[in-house]
Protein backbone atom coordinates (compact mmCIF):
# COMPACT_ATOMS: atom_id res chain seq x y z
CA UNK A 1 0.00 0.00 0.00
CA UNK A 2 1.36 3.27 -1.06
CA UNK A 3 0.36 6.83 -1.37
CA UNK A 4 -1.63 6.56 1.90
CA UNK A 5 -2.53 9.35 4.22
CA UNK A 6 -2.26 8.15 7.50
CA UNK A 7 -2.82 10.95 10.59
CA UNK A 8 -2.90 10.77 14.23
CA UNK A 9 -4.28 13.77 16.04
CA UNK A 10 -2.75 13.22 19.51
CA UNK A 11 -0.64 15.22 22.30
CA UNK A 12 2.48 14.93 23.84
CA UNK A 13 0.57 14.34 27.41
CA UNK A 14 -1.41 11.05 26.11
CA UNK A 15 -0.48 8.00 26.70
CA UNK A 16 -3.25 6.54 24.69
CA UNK A 17 -2.00 8.28 21.55
CA UNK A 18 1.40 7.30 22.09
CA UNK A 19 -0.17 3.66 21.79
CA UNK A 20 -1.12 4.27 18.16
CA UNK A 21 2.22 5.62 17.00
CA UNK A 22 4.00 2.57 18.82
CA UNK A 23 1.74 0.65 16.33
CA UNK A 24 2.56 2.38 13.34
CA UNK A 25 6.60 2.08 14.11
CA UNK A 26 5.62 -1.79 14.91
CA UNK A 27 4.26 -1.82 11.02
CA UNK A 28 7.06 0.22 9.44
CA UNK A 29 3.82 2.72 8.79
CA UNK A 30 4.69 6.12 7.75
CA UNK A 31 2.09 8.91 9.64
CA UNK A 32 1.71 12.47 9.96
CA UNK A 33 1.64 13.33 13.57
CA UNK A 34 -0.86 16.21 14.13
CA UNK A 35 -0.62 17.96 17.53
CA UNK A 36 -3.37 18.96 19.49
CA UNK A 37 -3.69 21.23 22.47
CA UNK A 38 -5.95 19.15 24.75
CA UNK A 39 -7.28 22.52 26.68
CA UNK A 40 -8.26 23.55 23.40
CA UNK A 41 -9.17 20.83 20.62
CA UNK A 42 -9.20 21.62 17.04
CA UNK A 43 -12.52 21.80 14.90
CA UNK A 44 -10.95 18.82 13.25
CA UNK A 45 -10.74 16.60 16.10
CA UNK A 46 -14.03 17.43 17.24
CA UNK A 47 -15.45 16.76 13.62
CA UNK A 48 -13.69 13.36 13.83
CA UNK A 49 -14.49 12.05 16.93
CA UNK A 50 -17.85 13.77 17.98
CA UNK A 51 -18.87 11.35 21.13
CA UNK A 52 -16.25 11.21 22.84
CA UNK A 53 -14.35 14.31 22.02
CA UNK A 54 -10.88 12.65 22.53
CA UNK A 55 -7.44 11.99 21.40
CA UNK A 56 -6.08 9.72 19.85
CA UNK A 57 -8.14 10.27 17.05
CA UNK A 58 -6.60 7.78 13.88
CA UNK A 59 -7.10 9.09 10.08
CA UNK A 60 -6.62 6.70 7.40
CA UNK A 61 -7.58 8.16 3.54
CA UNK A 62 -9.85 10.24 4.78
CA UNK A 63 -11.68 8.08 7.89
CA UNK A 64 -11.57 8.34 11.04
CA UNK A 65 -11.32 5.63 13.93
CA UNK A 66 -11.57 6.93 17.66
CA UNK A 67 -10.61 4.79 20.27
CA UNK A 68 -7.43 3.46 21.13
CA UNK A 69 -7.93 -0.39 21.51
CA UNK A 70 -10.19 -0.03 18.53
CA UNK A 71 -7.29 1.85 16.30
CA UNK A 72 -4.45 -1.08 17.87
CA UNK A 73 -6.60 -3.56 16.29
CA UNK A 74 -7.43 -1.70 13.17
CA UNK A 75 -3.48 -1.29 12.46
CA UNK A 76 -2.91 -5.00 13.27
CA UNK A 77 -5.57 -6.14 10.99
CA UNK A 78 -4.83 -4.06 7.67
CA UNK A 79 -1.21 -3.49 7.59
CA UNK A 80 -0.12 -7.34 7.82
CA UNK A 81 3.37 -6.78 7.03
CA UNK A 82 5.97 -5.94 10.01
CA UNK A 83 5.35 -7.16 14.24
CA UNK A 84 2.31 -8.27 14.93
CA UNK A 85 0.46 -6.03 17.78
CA UNK A 86 -1.90 -9.40 18.74
CA UNK A 87 -1.36 -12.89 18.96
CA UNK A 88 -2.01 -15.23 16.37
CA UNK A 89 -4.25 -18.11 18.62
CA UNK A 90 -7.45 -17.06 19.47
CA UNK A 91 -7.39 -17.93 23.01
CA UNK A 92 -4.37 -15.67 23.65
CA UNK A 93 -5.53 -13.41 21.92
CA UNK A 94 -8.68 -13.26 24.33
CA UNK A 95 -6.19 -12.96 27.03
CA UNK A 96 -4.44 -10.15 25.24
CA UNK A 97 -7.47 -8.14 24.92
CA UNK A 98 -8.76 -9.34 28.66
CA UNK A 99 -5.17 -7.65 29.99
CA UNK A 100 -5.71 -4.64 27.72
CA UNK A 101 -9.51 -4.08 29.51
CA UNK A 102 -7.72 -4.98 32.76
CA UNK A 103 -5.23 -1.68 32.38
CA UNK A 104 -7.51 0.57 30.91
CA UNK A 105 -10.34 -0.02 33.43
CA UNK A 106 -8.95 -1.14 36.88
CA UNK A 107 -5.26 0.41 36.54
CA UNK A 108 -6.48 3.76 34.72
CA UNK A 109 -9.40 4.05 36.94
CA UNK A 110 -6.77 3.79 40.21
CA UNK A 111 -3.93 5.31 38.55
CA UNK A 112 -6.67 9.01 38.16
CA UNK A 113 -7.96 8.62 41.85
CA UNK A 114 -4.81 8.88 42.53
CA UNK A 115 -3.37 11.90 41.02
CA UNK A 116 -6.62 13.80 41.41
CA UNK A 117 -6.61 13.10 45.21
CA UNK A 118 -2.38 14.67 44.99
CA UNK A 119 -1.88 11.11 46.39
CA UNK A 120 -4.25 11.44 49.32
CA UNK A 121 -6.67 8.47 48.46
CA UNK A 122 -4.83 5.50 50.59
CA UNK A 123 -7.60 3.27 49.12
CA UNK A 124 -6.79 3.91 45.78
CA UNK A 125 -3.65 3.52 46.39
CA UNK A 126 -3.43 -0.17 48.23
CA UNK A 127 -5.83 -1.28 44.98
CA UNK A 128 -3.19 -0.37 42.95
CA UNK A 129 -0.57 -2.00 44.53
CA UNK A 130 -2.58 -4.89 44.56
CA UNK A 131 -3.31 -4.85 40.22
CA UNK A 132 0.21 -4.07 39.31
CA UNK A 133 0.86 -7.47 41.57
CA UNK A 134 -1.66 -8.90 39.78
CA UNK A 135 -0.14 -8.08 36.33
CA UNK A 136 3.10 -8.86 37.73
CA UNK A 137 1.88 -12.60 38.41
CA UNK A 138 0.49 -12.61 34.80
CA UNK A 139 3.80 -11.48 33.50
CA UNK A 140 5.48 -15.08 34.91
CA UNK A 141 9.12 -15.35 33.59
CA UNK A 142 8.58 -14.04 30.70
CA UNK A 143 10.51 -10.32 28.94
CA UNK A 144 7.50 -9.05 27.67
CA UNK A 145 3.29 -10.00 28.08
CA UNK A 146 3.65 -10.56 24.45
CA UNK A 147 6.56 -12.94 25.51
CA UNK A 148 10.03 -12.57 23.40
CA UNK A 149 8.72 -9.10 22.01
CA UNK A 150 6.08 -6.51 23.00
CA UNK A 151 2.66 -6.74 21.89
CA UNK A 152 -0.71 -5.40 22.60
CA UNK A 153 -0.92 -5.79 26.45
CA UNK A 154 2.78 -4.16 26.52
CA UNK A 155 1.73 -1.34 24.32
CA UNK A 156 -1.07 -0.55 26.51
CA UNK A 157 1.21 -1.15 30.03
CA UNK A 158 3.22 1.84 29.23
CA UNK A 159 0.72 3.93 31.45
CA UNK A 160 2.82 2.25 33.96
CA UNK A 161 6.37 2.10 32.07
CA UNK A 162 5.77 5.97 31.77
CA UNK A 163 3.19 7.30 33.64
CA UNK A 164 2.56 5.78 36.12
CA UNK A 165 6.39 6.52 36.88
CA UNK A 166 5.96 9.97 36.43
CA UNK A 167 2.95 10.42 38.26
CA UNK A 168 4.57 8.93 41.63
CA UNK A 169 8.02 11.18 41.14
CA UNK A 170 5.38 13.95 41.44
CA UNK A 171 3.35 13.22 43.78
CA UNK A 172 6.41 12.14 46.08
CA UNK A 173 4.76 8.70 46.46
CA UNK A 174 6.14 4.96 45.92
CA UNK A 175 3.69 2.57 44.95
CA UNK A 176 5.52 0.74 41.92
CA UNK A 177 9.46 0.73 42.73
CA UNK A 178 11.79 -2.62 42.45
CA UNK A 179 11.11 -3.66 45.73
CA UNK A 180 6.78 -3.83 45.48
CA UNK A 181 6.86 -5.47 42.02
CA UNK A 182 10.38 -6.95 41.19
CA UNK A 183 9.12 -8.78 37.64
CA UNK A 184 7.09 -5.82 36.47
CA UNK A 185 9.80 -3.43 37.46
CA UNK A 186 12.36 -4.74 35.65
CA UNK A 187 9.30 -5.21 32.41
CA UNK A 188 9.12 -1.36 32.84
CA UNK A 189 13.07 -1.07 32.51
CA UNK A 190 12.87 -3.49 29.20
CA UNK A 191 10.33 -1.99 27.84
CA UNK A 192 11.35 1.45 27.82
CA UNK A 193 14.51 0.36 26.38
CA UNK A 194 13.18 -0.77 23.28
CA UNK A 195 14.36 1.13 20.38
CA UNK A 196 10.50 2.10 19.08
CA UNK A 197 9.68 3.07 22.59
CA UNK A 198 12.66 5.41 23.31
CA UNK A 199 12.13 7.35 20.23
CA UNK A 200 7.67 8.02 20.75
CA UNK A 201 7.55 8.14 24.28
CA UNK A 202 8.08 11.98 25.38
CA UNK A 203 10.96 12.34 27.61
CA UNK A 204 10.46 11.68 31.58
CA UNK A 205 11.28 15.36 32.72
CA UNK A 206 8.79 16.88 29.78
CA UNK A 207 5.87 14.76 30.91
CA UNK A 208 6.72 15.51 34.77
CA UNK A 209 6.37 19.33 33.79
CA UNK A 210 3.40 18.88 32.18
CA UNK A 211 0.88 16.71 34.70
CA UNK A 212 2.06 19.05 37.97
CA UNK A 213 2.62 22.69 35.86
CA UNK A 214 -0.77 23.94 36.85
CA UNK A 215 -2.66 22.01 39.57
CA UNK A 216 0.45 21.28 41.32
CA UNK A 217 2.19 24.17 41.73
CA UNK A 218 1.65 25.16 44.50
CA UNK A 219 1.68 22.04 46.50
CA UNK B 1 -14.51 -30.08 15.93
CA UNK B 2 -16.14 -32.59 17.44
CA UNK B 3 -16.17 -33.91 21.47
CA UNK B 4 -15.02 -30.05 22.75
CA UNK B 5 -16.68 -29.14 26.02
CA UNK B 6 -18.22 -25.61 25.60
CA UNK B 7 -19.96 -24.43 28.89
CA UNK B 8 -21.51 -20.96 29.62
CA UNK B 9 -22.17 -19.65 33.60
CA UNK B 10 -24.47 -17.08 32.87
CA UNK B 11 -28.23 -16.22 34.77
CA UNK B 12 -31.31 -15.76 34.02
CA UNK B 13 -31.27 -11.66 34.07
CA UNK B 14 -27.84 -11.17 32.49
CA UNK B 15 -27.82 -9.57 28.95
CA UNK B 16 -24.01 -10.04 29.04
CA UNK B 17 -24.29 -13.88 29.28
CA UNK B 18 -27.25 -14.17 27.01
CA UNK B 19 -24.54 -12.64 24.35
CA UNK B 20 -22.35 -15.16 24.22
CA UNK B 21 -25.30 -17.70 24.09
CA UNK B 22 -26.65 -15.75 20.99
CA UNK B 23 -23.24 -15.50 19.44
CA UNK B 24 -23.08 -19.36 19.88
CA UNK B 25 -26.66 -20.60 18.34
CA UNK B 26 -25.20 -18.00 15.39
CA UNK B 27 -22.47 -20.53 14.98
CA UNK B 28 -24.31 -23.62 15.46
CA UNK B 29 -22.07 -24.49 18.20
CA UNK B 30 -23.76 -26.66 21.44
CA UNK B 31 -22.87 -25.51 25.25
CA UNK B 32 -23.83 -26.37 28.17
CA UNK B 33 -25.38 -23.71 30.45
CA UNK B 34 -24.63 -23.37 34.07
CA UNK B 35 -27.30 -21.25 35.77
CA UNK B 36 -25.67 -18.68 38.42
CA UNK B 37 -27.46 -17.14 41.11
CA UNK B 38 -26.18 -13.83 41.20
CA UNK B 39 -26.45 -13.50 45.00
CA UNK B 40 -24.35 -16.47 45.49
CA UNK B 41 -22.25 -17.18 42.89
CA UNK B 42 -20.63 -20.84 42.58
CA UNK B 43 -16.94 -21.52 43.87
CA UNK B 44 -16.23 -22.48 39.91
CA UNK B 45 -17.38 -19.04 38.74
CA UNK B 46 -15.41 -17.47 41.08
CA UNK B 47 -12.10 -19.39 40.67
CA UNK B 48 -12.52 -18.61 36.53
CA UNK B 49 -13.22 -15.21 37.10
CA UNK B 50 -11.36 -13.85 40.02
CA UNK B 51 -10.91 -10.39 39.25
CA UNK B 52 -14.14 -9.74 37.81
CA UNK B 53 -16.12 -12.07 39.97
CA UNK B 54 -18.80 -11.97 37.13
CA UNK B 55 -20.84 -13.47 34.57
CA UNK B 56 -20.54 -14.92 31.96
CA UNK B 57 -17.89 -16.77 32.06
CA UNK B 58 -17.04 -18.95 28.79
CA UNK B 59 -14.87 -22.46 29.19
CA UNK B 60 -13.61 -24.37 26.12
CA UNK B 61 -12.42 -27.15 26.70
CA UNK B 62 -11.44 -26.36 30.58
CA UNK B 63 -10.01 -23.13 29.51
CA UNK B 64 -12.14 -20.04 30.63
CA UNK B 65 -12.16 -16.32 28.89
CA UNK B 66 -14.38 -13.86 30.54
CA UNK B 67 -15.82 -10.63 29.63
CA UNK B 68 -18.78 -10.61 27.42
CA UNK B 69 -17.13 -8.41 24.17
CA UNK B 70 -13.91 -10.68 24.10
CA UNK B 71 -16.23 -13.77 24.42
CA UNK B 72 -17.65 -12.78 21.36
CA UNK B 73 -14.66 -11.95 19.41
CA UNK B 74 -12.95 -15.21 20.35
CA UNK B 75 -16.31 -17.58 18.93
CA UNK B 76 -16.04 -15.61 16.18
CA UNK B 77 -12.81 -16.40 15.73
CA UNK B 78 -12.45 -19.87 16.79
CA UNK B 79 -16.09 -20.92 14.70
CA UNK B 80 -15.39 -19.97 11.31
CA UNK B 81 -18.78 -21.61 10.43
CA UNK B 82 -22.42 -19.97 10.68
CA UNK B 83 -22.75 -16.65 10.39
CA UNK B 84 -20.46 -14.06 11.17
CA UNK B 85 -20.66 -12.07 14.15
CA UNK B 86 -17.97 -9.16 13.11
CA UNK B 87 -17.69 -7.95 9.38
CA UNK B 88 -14.91 -8.60 7.45
CA UNK B 89 -13.65 -5.04 6.25
CA UNK B 90 -11.30 -3.69 8.55
CA UNK B 91 -12.71 -0.65 9.08
CA UNK B 92 -16.45 -2.09 9.43
CA UNK B 93 -15.50 -4.15 12.07
CA UNK B 94 -13.01 -0.90 13.48
CA UNK B 95 -17.03 0.69 13.58
CA UNK B 96 -18.63 -2.21 15.12
CA UNK B 97 -16.32 -2.46 18.14
CA UNK B 98 -16.54 1.16 18.34
CA UNK B 99 -20.49 1.22 18.59
CA UNK B 100 -20.39 -1.61 20.71
CA UNK B 101 -18.15 0.05 23.42
CA UNK B 102 -20.42 3.28 23.13
CA UNK B 103 -23.56 0.93 24.12
CA UNK B 104 -21.40 -0.48 26.92
CA UNK B 105 -19.90 2.83 28.72
CA UNK B 106 -22.42 5.27 27.73
CA UNK B 107 -25.84 3.71 26.96
CA UNK B 108 -25.32 1.09 29.95
CA UNK B 109 -23.92 3.85 32.89
CA UNK B 110 -27.25 6.01 31.62
CA UNK B 111 -29.92 3.12 32.00
CA UNK B 112 -27.91 1.74 35.18
CA UNK B 113 -27.94 5.40 36.64
CA UNK B 114 -31.55 5.41 36.11
CA UNK B 115 -32.16 1.92 37.39
CA UNK B 116 -30.77 2.93 40.84
CA UNK B 117 -32.85 6.21 41.05
CA UNK B 118 -35.89 4.35 40.58
CA UNK B 119 -36.31 6.59 37.30
CA UNK B 120 -35.75 9.96 39.07
CA UNK B 121 -32.27 10.80 37.50
CA UNK B 122 -33.77 13.51 35.71
CA UNK B 123 -30.27 13.91 34.09
CA UNK B 124 -29.36 10.26 33.06
CA UNK B 125 -33.40 10.07 31.68
CA UNK B 126 -32.30 12.88 28.93
CA UNK B 127 -28.84 11.71 28.21
CA UNK B 128 -30.21 8.63 27.42
CA UNK B 129 -32.96 9.62 25.03
CA UNK B 130 -30.19 11.86 23.50
CA UNK B 131 -27.62 8.68 23.48
CA UNK B 132 -30.24 6.38 21.68
CA UNK B 133 -30.99 9.34 19.16
CA UNK B 134 -26.87 9.04 18.32
CA UNK B 135 -27.91 4.91 17.44
CA UNK B 136 -30.67 5.49 15.53
CA UNK B 137 -28.80 7.92 13.57
CA UNK B 138 -26.14 5.24 13.22
CA UNK B 139 -28.91 2.48 12.39
CA UNK B 140 -29.35 5.50 9.17
CA UNK B 141 -32.07 2.75 6.96
CA UNK B 142 -30.84 -0.63 7.49
CA UNK B 143 -33.16 -3.42 9.73
CA UNK B 144 -29.94 -4.16 11.48
CA UNK B 145 -26.98 -2.52 12.94
CA UNK B 146 -25.36 -5.68 10.72
CA UNK B 147 -27.45 -5.03 8.10
CA UNK B 148 -29.52 -7.61 6.42
CA UNK B 149 -29.06 -9.90 9.37
CA UNK B 150 -27.83 -9.43 12.85
CA UNK B 151 -23.94 -8.66 14.00
CA UNK B 152 -22.02 -7.61 17.15
CA UNK B 153 -23.98 -4.46 17.56
CA UNK B 154 -27.13 -5.58 17.62
CA UNK B 155 -26.36 -8.39 19.96
CA UNK B 156 -24.84 -5.69 22.20
CA UNK B 157 -27.73 -3.68 21.82
CA UNK B 158 -29.84 -6.18 23.51
CA UNK B 159 -29.16 -3.70 26.25
CA UNK B 160 -31.68 -1.89 24.59
CA UNK B 161 -34.23 -3.86 22.78
CA UNK B 162 -35.17 -6.07 26.04
CA UNK B 163 -33.23 -4.63 29.24
CA UNK B 164 -34.43 -1.21 28.66
CA UNK B 165 -37.63 -1.71 27.58
CA UNK B 166 -38.72 -3.85 30.53
CA UNK B 167 -36.74 -1.47 32.95
CA UNK B 168 -39.13 1.49 31.20
CA UNK B 169 -42.33 -0.74 31.97
CA UNK B 170 -41.27 -1.20 35.57
CA UNK B 171 -40.16 1.91 36.36
CA UNK B 172 -43.63 3.51 34.52
CA UNK B 173 -41.19 5.88 32.07
CA UNK B 174 -41.03 6.11 29.01
CA UNK B 175 -37.40 7.20 27.10
CA UNK B 176 -37.39 4.69 24.40
CA UNK B 177 -40.85 4.40 22.32
CA UNK B 178 -41.99 4.39 18.60
CA UNK B 179 -42.78 8.36 18.84
CA UNK B 180 -39.31 9.10 20.54
CA UNK B 181 -37.14 6.99 18.38
CA UNK B 182 -38.90 5.30 15.34
CA UNK B 183 -36.23 3.75 13.79
CA UNK B 184 -34.56 2.44 16.23
CA UNK B 185 -37.97 0.88 17.38
CA UNK B 186 -38.02 -0.68 14.53
CA UNK B 187 -34.93 -2.43 15.00
CA UNK B 188 -35.44 -3.62 18.63
CA UNK B 189 -39.07 -4.97 17.34
CA UNK B 190 -37.21 -6.74 14.06
CA UNK B 191 -34.64 -7.94 16.66
CA UNK B 192 -36.99 -9.55 19.06
CA UNK B 193 -37.91 -11.41 16.23
CA UNK B 194 -35.82 -13.03 15.02
CA UNK B 195 -35.97 -16.91 15.67
CA UNK B 196 -32.30 -17.21 17.79
CA UNK B 197 -33.02 -13.89 20.01
CA UNK B 198 -36.58 -15.65 20.74
CA UNK B 199 -35.22 -19.12 22.03
CA UNK B 200 -32.75 -17.66 23.83
CA UNK B 201 -33.68 -14.19 25.53
CA UNK B 202 -35.81 -14.73 28.56
CA UNK B 203 -39.61 -14.16 28.56
CA UNK B 204 -40.28 -10.49 29.50
CA UNK B 205 -42.77 -11.41 32.41
CA UNK B 206 -40.06 -13.11 33.90
CA UNK B 207 -37.24 -10.62 33.50
CA UNK B 208 -39.91 -7.63 35.09
CA UNK B 209 -40.25 -9.67 37.87
CA UNK B 210 -36.84 -10.36 38.70
CA UNK B 211 -35.71 -6.95 38.56
CA UNK B 212 -38.69 -5.21 40.42
CA UNK B 213 -39.33 -8.34 42.97
CA UNK B 214 -37.01 -6.70 45.57
CA UNK B 215 -35.67 -3.18 45.62
CA UNK B 216 -39.12 -1.84 44.05
CA UNK B 217 -41.58 -4.46 45.59
CA UNK B 218 -42.64 -1.26 47.76
CA UNK B 219 -42.87 1.52 45.41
Amino acid sequence: MTNQEVKVFSAMESSFGKRVEIALKMKGVEYEHVAEDLSNKSAELLMYNPIHKKVPVFLHNGRPIVESLVILEYIDETWKSGKSILPKDPYERAASRFWANFIDSKVLDALTKIYRSKGEDQDATEELGELLSILENELKDQKFFGGESIGLVDIVADLIALWLDVIQEGLGIEIFTQQTHPKLFKWSEEYMNCSIIKETLPPRADLLAHYFRSAYASK
